[in-house]
């Protein structure tokens, strides 16, 4: 076998990235919205999905039933965006620096841009941007072409006393990117995705060398030239970086298969307030001593900022495969996933809906006319009548199978025993397919239904096995209640799938949506049924968060997961190795 | 599914756990050592091992023959245990204190048992108490019963500025319970053993929390009798315990089906100067931020007390099976071991040897007479005429399935596959075994020879694949020539094998021996030595350690994998959180 550098591949580098494709005000790609047609079906427009055009007639009339409130198309809570943009704050001596730095092109001070990077996806983002306000946005946005680049800003921000935010997708969902309202100092937001290079691929070491504002989307479809993936996939990869996966301690969904963000990397490289973070080897695996490079995980932009990362790449798989499987309940589609874990190697991704979940993807398929709709007709009536699933109750999973012919044949065999004993209904690999492809679609949902005064959101947890079923339904239960106490209207949405598998538990996903038409400042009403909401997970043996992260969206439940000698060691560490607080993004 | 606390299994209290079975100068039982019989055949004596009570004729003629010296069983080298013990350093308020937590019979100043707390199995401390001496120990060992008593002895040590140390096996072999020379306070031994509860375990969630002075032998036997096993299985788990492993970051045998002790440990309940780390729940996994309890990975006793642990617990394999397959190189062996990551799921544990250790796990046959000395010639005799296996060439693969019948059969049809491919030979399941079992009998070797003016050591790293071969042929040429330059007695004797496998690389262990009569100052020249072997490495790309750490032993190292940023980020939080250094047995 030759030496490391000889066996690597370097790949040319990608385009840069047009961000003018995405959206700045909602989720995603600009081409691509629900919208209401004229016959009431809804559509999601362009052609980027495999739901995108297709008119969905059920989705409005399944929406009015679920909310008990008679939604009409022509009833739009107008979106007033931009918003009132705080002016500019400007530290001159920085400013100097800066331009001796970077480029003009690399330097902007366009209000909307600064306006987008000091916001995320949380409910409350996308609700100021369009019907409140925002107080405090960065000042400046850099865009470094280089570590070299970053390195000069970090010294120029420690010695002009400049905030620094490291900017990747801005898709997290915690608040991370809302910077302090009573920072003083002049912000720049660091946004990395001009730093989105593979460096180098080495196949005889299934590692890779990527920059960390490297995008999913674009990782992925540069690795997959050279046969390989990076195997993590976030539902948020068309648009998240490699930084903020580590920043945030990501999950993908096909983590059985690949692992998660820890698993996946094995070296970072740092630029931070006291210098670069960096070593000249990479190893499998290595035992040496207390590792700052670990403390990057999770530490949400406030310890500094990741320009590059060593991750294990795994060639694509032979064979992919799609399954979904019906179980007549909840409850025995849990039991089936749990003797997965006892019994058998998962696939790749498995994910269990709830009844509620399973009827909204129903009303996300296309409207079938003849011989199509006489099949669904048919299928519907097997699947009620001759197999005695109860619409009301009957619960969908869906798999996703990666890996050599020999082990996915494997892990089929195990699934279709194990679903027999619980019950459990094949419903096809088309079907399969459909589940997890609309997870990006879905994405979309919600900004759209906001402009119906609908407010929806997603909150998640981790929770040990015996505790799942519990968790759900307290949850389920608690947000009805604070909801009927408050006496909103209508009725509140709740939905929750199970997203991820391990032998000690599971991930929990939870939807919740309700009309706020008439009710007073909407945002925060939210607010505290969410609090409310993880209260209860909190109190039925659930995690602040299974991949999310803290932020500032949950950083005041950590007491309560923390010992204060735990709180005070993060804080401590910070305090030390960031004493001028140059990454003041203030997370956690 | 009822909620965590129900499904809960509360295991009865262990027997407190025997010490004085335990050999303090020398590795292992009292009732096993290697000893020469009058007929020049070594034994190991004792009826622990599989090895025990069996002639090994082969043994020292090979010695000789390796080392290139006439080894004479009457030339010994005699210890003089113990060294003189620095006499006990008493801070009066301390002492006070202690009596009021802890009863008599967990308090002690006996002069050995502060010798051996004071270090590991380095060869420098196994040299250092029988030929030389040893210039501080602790001043005392407390032995406290409960995570109670922790939290007092570490408040009344930050009290009265007292040094702990916790100790766990006392199996480290980086000198990490070295006491510095220059420590001018009182230090104190906290020894964890008598924390040794299995507090739960939980069979629905498939975990357990286990207080850290838990002995590996002792989970194993008391999870096995709920039909369970913690997967985690070093060479030193007959003595080495769970707040060991986590302090050092250690990695078992079987990873490859159970994972290293970080996929395994879920939480971890440390007293520090701060006070206690720990929270109420666990979650199978999640994203909490910044989070310190992962900091004690690796810490090495520098940052706090680990008193209990939750980790994940696995059934016990439905099918355990060995195998033993002989490459014609080992050249051959790596490459078969290179395609098994990629093409295969490796068996829970896979092991290439090279020729030499080969070679001695030959001589560690007992004595074969009659039709099993016919058989063995017969199969010698096969191997090399018939299949054409150099006999100085020659490696073996020792591999030990565990899983599910059919997940065993699928592994053993693939390394079947790929052995074949690179002209491997199956040499049984109960070669397989034996050679797997070997470890824990060799472990007694390097004590038994020392006696004999030969010192032997082991040292490890990890490195990726490419690099794997150049770097053990480096480090052995880097040996000899170091060797041959001080125009040392003899031939150096220098093995390696392959311990770990990962997609991305491999550990490579490394044996090193040699016969020092004559020389001067024989432990200082094997220092020199190794530390020209660790330099080899680190230039053929390998890391500081795969899994024993770093200690003192490496600590100089680490300025060459660490930039000075890391190094800085390492003690500033060290100074941070725990100001007057109470846990100063300064490592790394």
């Amino acid at each position: 076998m030759t030496d490391a550098e000889s066996s690597r591949i370097i790949p040319p580098t990608p385009a840069p990235d047009d961000d003018h494709t995405i959206s700045p005000d909602v989720w995603g790609f600009r081409d691509t919205g629900f919208t209401i047609l004229p016959n009431g079906s809804v559509m999601l427009t362009g052609s980027r999905y495999a739901l995108s055009g297709s008119e969905l007639p059920d989705l409005l009339p399944w929406v009015r039933s679920q909310l008990g409130i008679d939604v009409s198309p022509s009833d739009k809570h107008e979106p007033a965006y931009p918003p009132a943009i705080p002016p500019a704050r400007a530290n001159e001596r920085f400013l100097r620096a800066i331009r001796e730095i970077l480029p003009v092109d690399a330097i902007s001070t366009d209000p909307i841009a600064r306006l987008r990077h000091g916001h995320g996806h949380t409910l409350d983002a996308m609700y100021s941007i369009k019907y409140g306000c925002i107080e405090r946005v960065p000042d400046l946005i850099v865009f470094p072409r280089t570590t070299e680049d970053v390195v000069a800003i970090v010294e120029a921000a420690a010695e002009f006393d400049v905030c620094l935010v490291p900017y990747g997708g801005g898709t997290n969902v915690t608040d991370a990117l809302r910077c302090p309202a009573d920072e003083q100092r002049m912000i720049a937001s660091v946004d990395l995705r001009r730093l989105n290079r593979i460096l180098w691929i080495d196949p005889v070491n299934r590692m890779a060398r990527i920059q960390a504002g490297a995008v999913g989307r674009h990782i992925q479809s540069q690795l997959a030239q050279y046969g390989f993936t990076i195997g993590h996939e976030p539902d948020s990869v068309e648009f998240s970086t490699l930084g903020g996966w580590i920043a945030t301690h990501a999950s993908g969904m096909k983590k059985n298969r690949y692992g998660n963000i820890e698993d996946i990397v094995l070296d970072v490289h740092v630029v931070t307030a006291r210098g670069e973070l960096s070593r000249p080897n990479v190893a499998p695996r290595e035992s040496v001593g207390i590792d700052p490079r670990r403390w990057l995980f999770g530490s949400e932009g406030t310890l500094g900022i990741i320009t590059d990362a060593v991750v294990k790449i795994f060639p694509l798989p032979e064979v992919e495969r799609y399954d979904a499987i019906l179980f007549p309940t909840f409850e025995k589609g849990v039991s089936f996933l749990h003797d997965l874990t006892r019994e058998a190697t998962p696939p790749a991704s498995v994910r269990l809906v709830d009844n509620l979940q399973f009827q909204l993807s129903q009303t996300l398929k296309p409207k079938a006319t003849g011989l199509a709709a006489a099949k669904r007709r048919a299928e519907k009536l097997f699947v009620t009548r001759v197999k005695g699933f109860d619409p009301s109750q009957m619960v969908a999973c869906t798999l996703v199978y990666e890996g050599s012919r020999e082990q996915v044949a494997g892990e089929e065999r195990a699934v279709s025993r194990l679903a027999r004993r619980h019950g459990g209904m094949r419903a096809g690999s088309e079907n399969g397919k459909k589940g997890y492809q609309l997870k990006f679609g879905i994405a979309y949902l919600r900004d759209f239904i906001m402009k119906h005064y609908i407010l929806a959101e997603s909150f998640e947890t981790s929770v040990p096995w015996s505790q799942a079923e519990a968790l759900c339904a307290n949850v389920k239960r608690r947000i009805a209640e604070e909801y009927a106490a408050r006496k909103l209207p209508g009725r509140p949405f709740v939905t929750c799938r199970i997203t991820q598998l391990y032998s000690t538990g599971v991930a929990v996903y939870f939807y919740f949506a309700f009309h706020h038409k008439g009710v007073n400042r909407p945002a925060d009403v939210y607010a505290e049924l969410e609090h409310a909401a993880r209260d209860e997970i909190l109190k039925s043996g659930g995690s602040l968060s299974h991949h999310h992260g803290i932020g500032k969206l949950r950083s005041g439940y950590l007491p309560r997961v923390f010992s204060p000698a735990t709180m005070e060691w993060a804080a401590e560490m910070k305090r030390a190795i960031d004493p001028s607080n140059v990454f003041g993004i203030a997370n956690q």
